[in-house]
């Protein structure tokens, strides 16, 4: 039987939530460093290990994007209705903002914490964790979308007769985008991975936030096509 | 032939043993700091590798919950009887017991150590690591091992084509778990994890106890009703 | 159908673009410093990920060799043609540069850099990054292909039964050979890899470069050598 | 056909090779350190993915020991001729020095080397890496190899229907016991491996040589006893 729209939204939902509460919650709350904290490594595996642990426990219901890039690359790529991508992106978002919400809610259980010092939110120039300039930003989380995408095209192809090995695959290639350009932006790759953030953090991480749904689509888009008409062309 | 009850009991107690010496073990012989020690992210691994490593030892014996959490919420989605459920919840108990207990043994032979260095129990309050609150660690523990039965229903669904790669994904799963929430509350999610230690070192760790059950199971129970109502309806 | 030649082009062409631009960027955006950046064990996962996420992404295109010495090796072990392995060659060393290039544009976004900085360049003795002996380099470079072509031919071996880990087996390899390496030479083992920060770089990077060409190669036919006539004869 | 004997010595003589230089080198090469080097969790991961790698280089050739107390297990636990176990541990051996020897040659091109920095050699009570007892050294030693084994075992019995990730688990339990037990002895639960530096580098490398033979055979007999009897009984 086909799986209900139904599952499919909470899959969605639930899938993003868990991405952005355990993604940006490394760095909310154990921290980028090294020595004290989990460190950049840390926080490149906990987006990567969300990916994994989602991949096998939602794939099979819907597809686990948990990404609006990835919904729009599938029907870019043909692989996807437009209307059904729609319908995606709305639990993506929502799930985002759920997530971010668990977040903010059980960061707020230390004295410490307040708002202001963030919730994992993306930034470029002077919000850039290292003070990457627009540009780069822009052209780093095309570039890195552009890769998650190829190896998503690729690891989930019917051509491909190691499909099991799919979620293992994406996930690590989001843990490996993590390790180099935390620095740049702190990755996004993913505009619902902004918004969650963005809505609650407000400021910068809501007028910046143009960037990180443009160019990770911009992305997603060029990989379907460089897909489509060059790696599986026949 | 059906897997013997002593076999499974035998598997249930050796995994969990395996899980508190070896994930305790890491924080308390290897040391939380990132520069001498394994860091955080080597804790991380370290409780996550323990069940990677268990489900492709005994999972094909009693299916390596080697946490009561999990066969709760077992019993709750329906894929276990209750009798057995208690069974292996003793042996679960029993195998954590002897870890915490193994561990001691090995730690005292250094010549520093003292029981009041702890045995990697679990805490909240002024008991946490970084001094999160009773609800901060309620609600964290709660939405873990709701996330971490997501996985777990998810990789070992007979939908799921990709069964090979459950222990993998819910170990991985484990160690984002970790990632994020060790200063938190040290990450139970697993009442059997939280007795072993909580049973040689007393005190707080006794006092505190009730949430480390409490927690856990709430979260299956909710994430059984989740997977039962919204992701696998049919 | 056949894979035409042109996509197996373009998978060689932006596989090896990736390798160099998440491997080297690593280095460069991320930093090889434990406390404040990603770490050796971190640029050590970069370089190994790099393979894992584009074997599963085109090895079902090109076979994901990205690296002239494994397309030499392969031609040694009787497993391509002499001819395919120019045309593979030379994609891969164009998109070694292209992917150096990226580097470049990113990495200058920030004011800081600048060429001088390096863009994860091989060296050695004086530009070793322990300075290492020249010929500690080449003895470190044969051997460490030499083992990673040894799990490329026993990992996509016919004999094999487990060929779909292969993807893993071989970027975890490259992993460990990291983590081992980067003091020595920072890790080579694959001509276009330093070919491509090379030619940007210029100077030590280009005189030094004869290294980084004749031992992978040379690793690489005796490792094909050893698999032939004693590992799988018969 | 049969695999011949001269390949099955082959195989375990560059897997013991490879784990020793990789392993040991990780320590000597790339260094213990967390900010500067790879740290503990790195040594870990060199370690656990030799085995990885070599699992799926060389596992269908000779089934991958290169570890003398893995064919001592299993000839107890009924799966190998005690016969071949004493070729297969000659080939280890000579192997493990092999790997030791190269090692040396390589770390001997940085000036600062001199053979009193070590070679990865285990040790326990003053030559402990943390000054842990000999009585927790040996029963460290033999408990990480009594899992080791388990891991071993039940990843590779015939009733188990995941076989195929057996090198991952058994590789990822490696690294999991060198997460926890670094600090005490260095990490043995191999014979090969302690006695492959103990040879170049004398003295207490020598002296301590008993109990990283004695306990890691100890832990494995009564690893293969305790499978045979309790978990896969019938």
């Amino acid at each position: 039987m086909e799986t209900s729209k139904f599952s499919k939204f909470g899959a969605e939902f639930i899938g993003t939530l868990v991405l952005v509460l355990m993604g940006c919650g490394s760095a909310v709350i154990a921290g980028a460093n090294g020595t004290t904290g989990v460190g950049l490594l840390g926080i490149s595996f906990a987006f990567g290990l969300s990916v994994v642990a989602m991949a096998y426990a939602i794939g099979h219901i819907s597809g686990c994007h948990i990404n609006p890039a990835i919904s729009i690359g599938m029907v870019v790529a043909g692989r996807m209705k437009a209307s059904e991508a729609v319908y995606y992106i709305i639990a993506q978002v929502l799930g985002a903002i759920a997530g971010a919400s668990i977040l903010f809610f059980i960061a707020s259980g230390k004295a410490e914490y307040s708002l202001t010092a963030g919730l994992g939110q993306n930034g470029y120039a002077e919000f850039s964790p290292q003070h990457y300039s627009m540009v780069s930003g822009f052209i780093a989380e095309t570039v890195f979308t552009f890769i998650f995408l190829l190896v998503i095209f690729g690891a989930t192809s019917t051509k491909n007769i190691n499909g099991g090995f799919a979620g293992l695959a994406i996930g690590l290639s989001l843990v490996l985008i993590h390790i180099v350009g935390i620095p740049v932006t702190g990755v996004s790759v993913n505009p619902a991975r902004s918004i969650g953030p963005g809505v609650l953090v407000g400021g910068q991480a809501i007028s910046q936030l143009w960037l990180f749904i443009a160019a990770p689509i911009l992305g997603a888009i060029l990989s379907a096509v460089f897909w489509r008409f060059i790696l599986e062309k026949n």
